[in-house]
Protein backbone atom coordinates (compact mmCIF):
# COMPACT_ATOMS: atom_id res chain seq x y z
CA UNK A 1 0.00 0.00 0.00
CA UNK A 2 0.69 3.88 -0.58
CA UNK A 3 2.64 5.45 2.59
CA UNK A 4 2.23 8.78 3.77
CA UNK A 5 4.22 10.90 6.25
CA UNK A 6 3.52 13.83 7.17
CA UNK A 7 7.08 15.72 8.32
CA UNK A 8 7.09 18.79 11.06
CA UNK A 9 10.25 20.68 10.00
CA UNK A 10 10.71 22.78 12.29
CA UNK A 11 10.98 26.63 11.76
CA UNK A 12 13.24 27.52 9.30
CA UNK A 13 16.72 26.35 10.71
CA UNK A 14 17.69 22.70 9.53
CA UNK A 15 19.06 22.15 13.21
CA UNK A 16 16.19 22.22 14.78
CA UNK A 17 14.89 19.13 12.84
CA UNK A 18 14.56 15.79 14.92
CA UNK A 19 16.69 12.52 13.77
CA UNK A 20 13.20 11.14 13.11
CA UNK A 21 12.06 13.63 10.29
CA UNK A 22 15.55 12.90 8.99
CA UNK A 23 15.12 9.40 8.37
CA UNK A 24 11.30 9.74 7.71
CA UNK A 25 12.44 12.76 4.56
CA UNK A 26 15.33 9.98 3.28
CA UNK A 27 12.49 7.00 3.53
CA UNK A 28 10.44 9.27 0.99
CA UNK A 29 10.55 7.93 -2.83
CA UNK A 30 8.86 10.98 -3.11
CA UNK A 31 8.66 15.26 -1.52
CA UNK A 32 4.89 16.79 -2.71
CA UNK A 33 6.54 20.77 -2.24
CA UNK A 34 4.00 23.41 -2.75
CA UNK A 35 4.19 25.57 -5.84
CA UNK A 36 6.25 28.75 -5.39
CA UNK A 37 3.22 30.92 -5.45
CA UNK A 38 1.54 28.99 -2.75
CA UNK A 39 4.33 31.37 -0.69
CA UNK A 40 6.91 33.66 -0.37
CA UNK A 41 10.46 32.48 -2.03
CA UNK A 42 11.84 33.11 1.51
CA UNK A 43 9.75 30.43 2.99
CA UNK A 44 10.64 28.10 -0.04
CA UNK A 45 14.32 28.58 0.07
CA UNK A 46 14.14 27.83 3.78
CA UNK A 47 12.59 24.89 3.09
CA UNK A 48 14.97 23.81 0.80
CA UNK A 49 17.84 24.70 3.26
CA UNK A 50 16.46 22.10 5.17
CA UNK A 51 16.07 19.41 2.53
CA UNK A 52 20.09 20.51 0.96
CA UNK A 53 21.23 19.69 5.23
CA UNK A 54 19.00 16.43 5.56
CA UNK A 55 18.60 14.47 2.37
CA UNK A 56 21.21 12.30 1.35
CA UNK A 57 18.77 9.71 -0.27
CA UNK A 58 20.08 10.09 -4.41
CA UNK A 59 16.78 8.49 -6.03
CA UNK A 60 14.35 10.70 -4.43
CA UNK A 61 11.57 12.51 -6.81
CA UNK A 62 10.62 15.91 -6.11
CA UNK A 63 6.81 16.65 -7.04
CA UNK A 64 5.16 20.32 -6.76
CA UNK A 65 1.69 20.83 -6.37
CA UNK A 66 -0.22 24.33 -6.37
CA UNK A 67 -2.53 25.54 -3.67
CA UNK A 68 -5.16 27.34 -4.28
CA UNK A 69 -6.43 30.50 -3.05
CA UNK A 70 -8.97 30.52 -0.58
CA UNK A 71 -12.26 31.92 -1.45
CA UNK A 72 -13.68 34.01 1.39
CA UNK A 73 -16.08 36.31 -0.70
CA UNK A 74 -20.05 36.14 0.04
CA UNK A 75 -19.24 32.55 2.71
CA UNK A 76 -18.87 32.31 6.33
CA UNK A 77 -15.15 31.33 7.37
CA UNK A 78 -16.57 28.15 8.20
CA UNK A 79 -17.39 27.57 4.71
CA UNK A 80 -14.62 29.28 3.10
CA UNK A 81 -12.39 26.89 4.57
CA UNK A 82 -14.53 24.12 4.21
CA UNK A 83 -14.71 24.78 0.33
CA UNK A 84 -10.87 25.32 0.61
CA UNK A 85 -9.90 22.05 2.15
CA UNK A 86 -11.88 20.05 -0.15
CA UNK A 87 -10.38 21.40 -3.20
CA UNK A 88 -7.03 20.41 -1.63
CA UNK A 89 -8.31 17.09 -1.05
CA UNK A 90 -9.20 16.87 -4.60
CA UNK A 91 -5.51 17.63 -5.76
CA UNK A 92 -3.54 15.63 -3.45
CA UNK A 93 -5.80 12.65 -4.11
CA UNK A 94 -4.88 13.13 -8.32
CA UNK A 95 -1.48 13.89 -6.92
CA UNK A 96 -0.73 11.15 -4.70
CA UNK A 97 -2.46 8.83 -7.11
CA UNK A 98 -0.33 9.84 -10.20
CA UNK A 99 3.20 10.54 -8.48
CA UNK A 100 3.40 7.63 -6.27
CA UNK A 101 3.54 4.15 -6.74
CA UNK A 102 1.26 1.74 -5.07
CA UNK A 103 4.14 0.11 -2.30
CA UNK A 104 5.81 3.80 -2.24
CA UNK A 105 6.36 6.53 0.02
CA UNK A 106 5.58 10.02 -0.40
CA UNK A 107 6.42 12.97 2.12
CA UNK A 108 4.23 16.34 2.70
CA UNK A 109 6.79 18.66 4.36
CA UNK A 110 4.79 20.79 7.30
CA UNK A 111 6.28 24.28 9.17
CA UNK A 112 6.50 23.77 12.65
CA UNK A 113 4.18 20.64 13.86
CA UNK A 114 1.59 18.87 11.75
CA UNK A 115 -0.81 19.34 15.10
CA UNK A 116 -0.44 22.78 15.68
CA UNK A 117 -2.88 25.39 13.10
CA UNK A 118 -1.91 23.41 10.08
CA UNK A 119 -4.56 21.23 8.12
CA UNK A 120 -2.31 18.73 6.33
CA UNK A 121 -3.98 15.74 8.65
CA UNK A 122 -7.54 17.73 7.99
CA UNK A 123 -7.04 17.05 4.20
CA UNK A 124 -5.89 14.02 4.32
CA UNK A 125 -8.61 13.09 6.23
CA UNK A 126 -10.48 14.04 2.90
CA UNK A 127 -8.28 12.23 0.23
CA UNK A 128 -9.17 9.44 2.29
CA UNK A 129 -12.47 9.70 2.48
CA UNK A 130 -12.19 10.11 -1.77
CA UNK A 131 -11.45 6.14 -1.35
CA UNK A 132 -7.98 5.87 -2.17
CA UNK A 133 -6.43 4.12 0.55
CA UNK A 134 -2.75 4.71 2.13
CA UNK A 135 -0.93 4.03 5.79
CA UNK A 136 0.31 7.42 7.44
CA UNK A 137 2.78 8.82 9.96
CA UNK A 138 2.88 11.49 11.87
CA UNK A 139 6.80 13.26 12.52
CA UNK A 140 6.65 15.88 15.14
CA UNK A 141 8.61 18.84 14.39
CA UNK A 142 9.67 21.92 16.61
CA UNK A 143 7.37 24.74 16.20
CA UNK A 144 7.44 28.19 16.87
CA UNK A 145 5.50 28.49 20.31
CA UNK A 146 8.67 26.22 21.66
CA UNK A 147 10.94 28.56 19.85
CA UNK A 148 9.62 31.99 21.00
CA UNK A 149 9.55 30.22 24.93
CA UNK A 150 12.84 29.14 23.90
CA UNK A 151 14.31 32.74 23.04
CA UNK A 152 12.64 34.35 25.96
CA UNK A 153 14.33 31.57 28.07
CA UNK A 154 10.85 31.75 30.00
CA UNK A 155 8.38 28.90 31.12
CA UNK A 156 5.28 28.25 28.53
CA UNK A 157 2.93 28.39 31.97
CA UNK A 158 2.66 29.92 35.22
CA UNK A 159 2.71 27.63 38.20
CA UNK A 160 0.40 25.13 37.58
CA UNK A 161 -1.61 27.49 35.59
CA UNK A 162 -3.42 26.70 32.34
CA UNK A 163 -2.14 28.21 29.21
CA UNK A 164 -4.30 29.18 26.32
CA UNK A 165 -3.23 28.91 22.47
CA UNK A 166 -5.36 31.20 20.46
CA UNK A 167 -5.63 33.06 16.96
CA UNK A 168 -5.62 36.73 16.03
CA UNK A 169 -9.38 36.29 15.28
CA UNK A 170 -10.00 35.19 18.40
CA UNK A 171 -7.85 36.94 20.62
CA UNK A 172 -10.31 39.95 21.57
CA UNK A 173 -12.94 36.95 22.93
CA UNK A 174 -10.44 34.14 24.56
CA UNK A 175 -8.10 36.73 26.16
CA UNK A 176 -10.59 38.23 28.82
CA UNK A 177 -11.36 34.81 29.77
CA UNK A 178 -7.93 33.71 30.44
CA UNK A 179 -6.33 32.88 33.80
CA UNK A 180 -3.00 33.51 33.18
CA UNK A 181 -1.03 32.66 29.58
CA UNK A 182 -2.26 32.87 26.17
CA UNK A 183 -0.57 32.36 23.09
CA UNK A 184 -1.58 34.31 20.00
CA UNK A 185 -0.93 32.57 16.55
CA UNK A 186 -2.11 33.77 12.61
CA UNK A 187 -2.51 37.22 13.78
CA UNK A 188 -2.73 39.51 10.66
CA UNK A 189 -4.71 41.93 12.32
CA UNK A 190 -2.48 43.17 15.67
CA UNK A 191 -5.44 41.98 17.87
CA UNK A 192 -2.71 43.05 20.48
CA UNK A 193 -3.48 46.92 19.98
CA UNK A 194 -6.90 46.87 21.05
CA UNK A 195 -6.48 44.69 24.24
CA UNK A 196 -7.46 46.64 27.07
CA UNK A 197 -4.87 44.72 29.84
CA UNK A 198 -2.15 47.36 29.72
CA UNK A 199 -0.27 45.52 32.40
CA UNK A 200 0.15 41.97 30.56
CA UNK A 201 3.21 41.18 29.96
CA UNK A 202 3.88 40.24 26.06
CA UNK A 203 6.73 38.46 24.22
CA UNK A 204 6.70 39.25 20.80
CA UNK A 205 8.82 36.98 18.05
CA UNK A 206 9.09 37.04 14.01
CA UNK A 207 11.13 35.15 11.85
CA UNK A 208 11.84 32.70 14.12
CA UNK A 209 14.22 30.10 13.40
CA UNK A 210 15.44 32.16 10.40
CA UNK A 211 17.87 34.58 9.92
CA UNK A 212 15.80 37.47 10.16
CA UNK A 213 14.18 36.53 13.78
CA UNK A 214 13.10 39.20 15.89
CA UNK A 215 12.15 39.48 19.71
CA UNK A 216 10.30 42.25 21.97
CA UNK A 217 8.88 41.99 25.31
CA UNK A 218 8.02 43.82 27.89
CA UNK A 219 4.44 45.23 29.34
CA UNK A 220 2.02 45.48 27.13
CA UNK A 221 1.27 49.38 27.39
CA UNK A 222 4.84 50.49 27.01
CA UNK A 223 5.69 48.16 24.09
CA UNK A 224 2.66 47.84 21.94
CA UNK A 225 3.09 50.74 19.53
CA UNK A 226 7.35 49.64 19.34
CA UNK A 227 6.22 45.94 18.36
CA UNK A 228 3.16 47.01 16.16
CA UNK A 229 6.14 49.47 14.62
CA UNK A 230 9.15 46.77 14.05
CA UNK A 231 6.61 44.37 12.59
CA UNK A 232 5.41 46.63 10.04
CA UNK A 233 8.94 47.63 8.60
CA UNK A 234 10.49 44.33 9.29
CA UNK A 235 7.48 43.34 6.87
CA UNK A 236 7.51 46.27 4.01
CA UNK A 237 11.38 44.95 3.95
CA UNK A 238 11.15 41.29 3.73
CA UNK A 239 7.46 41.40 1.94
CA UNK A 240 5.70 39.17 4.16
CA UNK A 241 6.11 38.35 7.95
CA UNK A 242 5.48 35.05 10.44
CA UNK A 243 5.36 36.12 14.06
CA UNK A 244 3.80 34.60 17.36
CA UNK A 245 3.19 36.54 21.15
CA UNK A 246 2.69 35.01 24.49
CA UNK A 247 0.27 37.42 26.87
CA UNK A 248 0.83 37.04 30.45
CA UNK A 249 -1.28 38.67 33.35
CA UNK A 250 0.63 40.38 35.96
CA UNK A 251 1.08 37.80 39.03
CA UNK A 252 -2.02 39.46 41.89
CA UNK B 1 31.80 32.92 32.10
CA UNK B 2 29.87 29.58 32.36
CA UNK B 3 27.05 28.71 30.12
CA UNK B 4 24.23 26.73 31.00
CA UNK B 5 22.26 24.94 28.15
CA UNK B 6 18.64 23.71 29.11
CA UNK B 7 18.65 20.88 26.81
CA UNK B 8 15.00 19.47 25.84
CA UNK B 9 15.52 15.76 25.14
CA UNK B 10 11.50 14.98 23.98
CA UNK B 11 9.69 11.80 26.09
CA UNK B 12 12.49 8.78 25.60
CA UNK B 13 12.93 7.76 21.97
CA UNK B 14 16.96 9.31 20.86
CA UNK B 15 15.12 9.87 17.57
CA UNK B 16 12.91 12.35 18.78
CA UNK B 17 16.49 14.66 19.56
CA UNK B 18 16.74 17.55 17.50
CA UNK B 19 19.96 18.27 15.98
CA UNK B 20 20.44 21.34 17.81
CA UNK B 21 20.03 19.19 20.89
CA UNK B 22 22.70 16.87 19.93
CA UNK B 23 25.02 19.75 19.40
CA UNK B 24 24.25 20.89 22.47
CA UNK B 25 24.82 18.01 24.28
CA UNK B 26 27.98 17.50 22.90
CA UNK B 27 28.99 21.22 23.54
CA UNK B 28 28.78 20.46 27.13
CA UNK B 29 31.80 20.18 29.42
CA UNK B 30 29.42 18.72 32.33
CA UNK B 31 25.81 17.13 32.17
CA UNK B 32 23.99 17.51 35.82
CA UNK B 33 21.95 14.60 35.95
CA UNK B 34 19.41 14.28 38.68
CA UNK B 35 20.54 11.21 41.12
CA UNK B 36 18.23 8.28 40.91
CA UNK B 37 16.28 8.47 43.70
CA UNK B 38 14.89 11.44 42.32
CA UNK B 39 12.61 9.34 39.53
CA UNK B 40 11.95 5.61 38.26
CA UNK B 41 14.78 3.66 37.11
CA UNK B 42 12.78 3.51 33.96
CA UNK B 43 13.17 7.28 33.69
CA UNK B 44 16.91 7.02 34.29
CA UNK B 45 17.73 4.46 31.72
CA UNK B 46 15.04 6.16 28.65
CA UNK B 47 17.91 9.68 29.98
CA UNK B 48 20.94 7.19 29.61
CA UNK B 49 19.43 5.89 25.86
CA UNK B 50 19.59 9.11 25.03
CA UNK B 51 23.03 10.25 26.61
CA UNK B 52 24.26 6.86 24.54
CA UNK B 53 22.85 7.55 21.18
CA UNK B 54 23.55 11.10 21.22
CA UNK B 55 27.15 12.05 23.20
CA UNK B 56 30.36 11.53 21.10
CA UNK B 57 32.48 14.29 23.12
CA UNK B 58 35.46 12.15 25.22
CA UNK B 59 36.17 14.38 27.44
CA UNK B 60 32.47 15.01 28.88
CA UNK B 61 31.80 14.94 33.05
CA UNK B 62 28.60 13.76 34.60
CA UNK B 63 27.32 14.98 37.73
CA UNK B 64 24.52 13.96 39.89
CA UNK B 65 22.15 16.28 42.04
CA UNK B 66 19.87 15.15 44.42
CA UNK B 67 16.64 16.42 44.02
CA UNK B 68 14.83 17.21 47.37
CA UNK B 69 11.54 16.40 47.89
CA UNK B 70 8.24 18.49 48.10
CA UNK B 71 6.85 19.11 51.26
CA UNK B 72 3.22 19.84 51.00
CA UNK B 73 2.15 19.14 54.86
CA UNK B 74 0.85 22.33 56.43
CA UNK B 75 1.05 24.71 53.63
CA UNK B 76 -0.69 25.77 50.41
CA UNK B 77 0.00 24.30 47.12
CA UNK B 78 2.05 27.50 46.03
CA UNK B 79 4.10 27.87 49.27
CA UNK B 80 5.21 24.24 49.37
CA UNK B 81 6.22 24.56 45.53
CA UNK B 82 7.92 28.16 46.25
CA UNK B 83 10.17 26.58 49.66
CA UNK B 84 10.43 23.17 46.61
CA UNK B 85 12.04 25.99 44.43
CA UNK B 86 14.59 27.54 46.95
CA UNK B 87 15.71 24.72 48.05
CA UNK B 88 16.90 23.24 44.28
CA UNK B 89 17.92 26.63 43.68
CA UNK B 90 20.57 26.68 46.57
CA UNK B 91 21.55 23.51 45.94
CA UNK B 92 21.90 23.90 42.07
CA UNK B 93 24.06 27.04 42.70
CA UNK B 94 26.68 24.99 45.09
CA UNK B 95 26.19 22.85 42.26
CA UNK B 96 27.28 24.83 39.21
CA UNK B 97 29.87 26.60 41.37
CA UNK B 98 31.71 23.54 42.33
CA UNK B 99 31.61 21.25 39.22
CA UNK B 100 32.02 23.68 36.31
CA UNK B 101 35.14 25.66 35.74
CA UNK B 102 34.97 29.61 35.37
CA UNK B 103 34.92 29.07 31.42
CA UNK B 104 32.75 26.01 31.27
CA UNK B 105 29.09 24.65 29.65
CA UNK B 106 27.09 22.73 31.65
CA UNK B 107 24.13 21.03 30.89
CA UNK B 108 20.51 20.49 32.42
CA UNK B 109 18.27 17.58 30.59
CA UNK B 110 14.87 18.31 30.91
CA UNK B 111 12.51 15.62 29.75
CA UNK B 112 10.29 17.10 26.69
CA UNK B 113 10.91 21.13 26.32
CA UNK B 114 11.81 23.55 28.92
CA UNK B 115 8.69 25.43 28.20
CA UNK B 116 5.88 23.02 29.08
CA UNK B 117 5.45 21.80 33.05
CA UNK B 118 8.57 22.40 34.16
CA UNK B 119 10.43 24.15 36.47
CA UNK B 120 14.51 24.38 35.25
CA UNK B 121 14.47 28.02 34.04
CA UNK B 122 12.50 29.34 37.12
CA UNK B 123 14.71 27.48 39.36
CA UNK B 124 17.84 28.82 37.19
CA UNK B 125 16.42 32.72 37.39
CA UNK B 126 16.72 32.18 41.01
CA UNK B 127 20.12 30.89 40.99
CA UNK B 128 21.00 34.03 39.31
CA UNK B 129 19.15 36.25 42.22
CA UNK B 130 22.08 34.33 44.64
CA UNK B 131 24.84 35.95 42.68
CA UNK B 132 26.08 33.32 40.53
CA UNK B 133 25.99 34.78 36.63
CA UNK B 134 26.10 32.53 33.82
CA UNK B 135 24.67 32.40 30.12
CA UNK B 136 21.84 30.46 29.40
CA UNK B 137 20.85 28.73 26.14
CA UNK B 138 17.64 27.11 25.98
CA UNK B 139 16.89 24.49 23.44
CA UNK B 140 13.78 23.09 22.94
CA UNK B 141 12.59 19.78 22.45
CA UNK B 142 9.50 17.48 21.60
CA UNK B 143 6.77 17.49 23.92
CA UNK B 144 4.32 14.27 24.80
CA UNK B 145 1.35 16.65 23.91
CA UNK B 146 3.17 16.31 20.14
CA UNK B 147 3.53 12.54 20.52
CA UNK B 148 -0.21 12.80 21.66
CA UNK B 149 -1.48 13.84 18.45
CA UNK B 150 1.30 12.43 16.40
CA UNK B 151 0.27 8.96 17.97
CA UNK B 152 -3.76 9.63 17.26
CA UNK B 153 -2.96 11.06 13.70
CA UNK B 154 -5.03 14.25 14.74
CA UNK B 155 -4.43 17.92 15.16
CA UNK B 156 -4.30 19.53 18.15
CA UNK B 157 -6.91 22.65 17.50
CA UNK B 158 -10.27 22.70 15.85
CA UNK B 159 -10.40 24.87 12.67
CA UNK B 160 -9.50 28.34 14.17
CA UNK B 161 -10.39 27.18 17.28
CA UNK B 162 -8.50 27.55 20.18
CA UNK B 163 -6.95 25.07 22.84
CA UNK B 164 -6.45 24.89 26.55
CA UNK B 165 -3.34 23.33 28.04
CA UNK B 166 -4.16 22.57 31.79
CA UNK B 167 -3.34 20.06 34.53
CA UNK B 168 -5.81 17.29 36.00
CA UNK B 169 -5.59 19.50 39.53
CA UNK B 170 -7.60 22.42 37.58
CA UNK B 171 -9.68 20.46 34.78
CA UNK B 172 -12.74 20.46 36.89
CA UNK B 173 -12.24 24.24 36.58
CA UNK B 174 -10.97 24.41 32.94
CA UNK B 175 -12.75 21.99 30.85
CA UNK B 176 -15.90 23.51 31.38
CA UNK B 177 -14.51 26.74 30.42
CA UNK B 178 -12.99 25.75 27.30
CA UNK B 179 -14.37 26.33 23.94
CA UNK B 180 -13.15 23.35 22.30
CA UNK B 181 -10.22 21.32 23.09
CA UNK B 182 -8.42 20.89 26.65
CA UNK B 183 -4.95 19.17 27.18
CA UNK B 184 -4.50 17.81 30.59
CA UNK B 185 -0.88 16.80 31.72
CA UNK B 186 -0.14 16.07 35.55
CA UNK B 187 -3.09 14.32 35.97
CA UNK B 188 -2.35 11.96 38.66
CA UNK B 189 -6.21 11.71 39.85
CA UNK B 190 -7.92 10.57 36.76
CA UNK B 191 -10.05 13.87 36.56
CA UNK B 192 -11.58 13.21 33.50
CA UNK B 193 -13.63 10.09 35.60
CA UNK B 194 -15.47 13.05 37.32
CA UNK B 195 -16.86 15.45 34.01
CA UNK B 196 -19.73 15.10 33.00
CA UNK B 197 -19.01 15.81 29.15
CA UNK B 198 -19.53 12.16 28.20
CA UNK B 199 -19.83 13.21 24.69
CA UNK B 200 -16.64 14.39 24.49
CA UNK B 201 -13.65 12.67 22.54
CA UNK B 202 -10.66 11.90 24.63
CA UNK B 203 -7.36 10.79 23.05
CA UNK B 204 -5.59 9.49 25.73
CA UNK B 205 -1.66 8.29 25.84
CA UNK B 206 1.23 6.96 28.45
CA UNK B 207 4.74 6.53 28.48
CA UNK B 208 4.51 8.04 24.76
CA UNK B 209 7.97 7.97 22.91
CA UNK B 210 9.13 4.80 25.13
CA UNK B 211 8.29 1.01 24.71
CA UNK B 212 5.65 0.46 26.97
CA UNK B 213 3.81 3.34 25.01
CA UNK B 214 -0.43 3.21 24.93
CA UNK B 215 -2.59 5.00 23.18
CA UNK B 216 -6.41 4.95 23.48
CA UNK B 217 -9.27 6.93 22.44
CA UNK B 218 -13.67 7.72 22.35
CA UNK B 219 -16.01 9.03 23.30
CA UNK B 220 -15.62 9.80 27.10
CA UNK B 221 -18.36 8.41 27.88
CA UNK B 222 -17.41 4.86 26.53
CA UNK B 223 -14.03 4.66 26.96
CA UNK B 224 -13.44 6.45 30.48
CA UNK B 225 -13.08 3.20 32.46
CA UNK B 226 -11.22 1.21 29.81
CA UNK B 227 -8.64 3.83 30.50
CA UNK B 228 -8.85 4.19 34.17
CA UNK B 229 -8.40 0.28 34.15
CA UNK B 230 -5.36 0.04 31.65
CA UNK B 231 -3.86 2.71 33.66
CA UNK B 232 -3.67 1.06 36.81
CA UNK B 233 -2.51 -1.75 34.99
CA UNK B 234 0.34 -0.25 33.35
CA UNK B 235 0.96 1.37 36.51
CA UNK B 236 0.90 -1.45 38.43
CA UNK B 237 3.10 -3.72 35.87
CA UNK B 238 5.63 -0.56 35.19
CA UNK B 239 5.71 0.96 39.27
CA UNK B 240 5.24 4.18 37.43
CA UNK B 241 3.13 5.89 34.53
CA UNK B 242 3.51 9.70 33.10
CA UNK B 243 0.49 9.76 30.76
CA UNK B 244 -1.54 12.43 29.15
CA UNK B 245 -4.92 12.93 27.29
CA UNK B 246 -6.91 15.63 24.84
CA UNK B 247 -10.61 16.57 25.31
CA UNK B 248 -12.34 17.86 22.62
CA UNK B 249 -16.35 18.75 22.56
CA UNK B 250 -18.45 17.48 20.41
CA UNK B 251 -18.79 19.34 17.45
CA UNK B 252 -22.16 21.43 17.83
Amino acid sequence: MRHIAVIGIGTGDPDHVTIEAVKALNSAHVLFLPDKGEEKAALADARRRVIAAHVTRMDQREQAFIVPRRQAAGVTYGESVDDWHAALARNHAQLIAEALGPEETGAFLVWGDPMLYDSTLRILDRVRATGLDFTLSVIPGITSLQLLTARHQIPLNGIGAPVTLTTGRRLAEDFPATPDTAVVMLDGEQAFLALEDLDAEIYWGAYLGMPQEIVLSGRLGEVREEIAARRAEARAMNGWIMDIYLLRRPRS
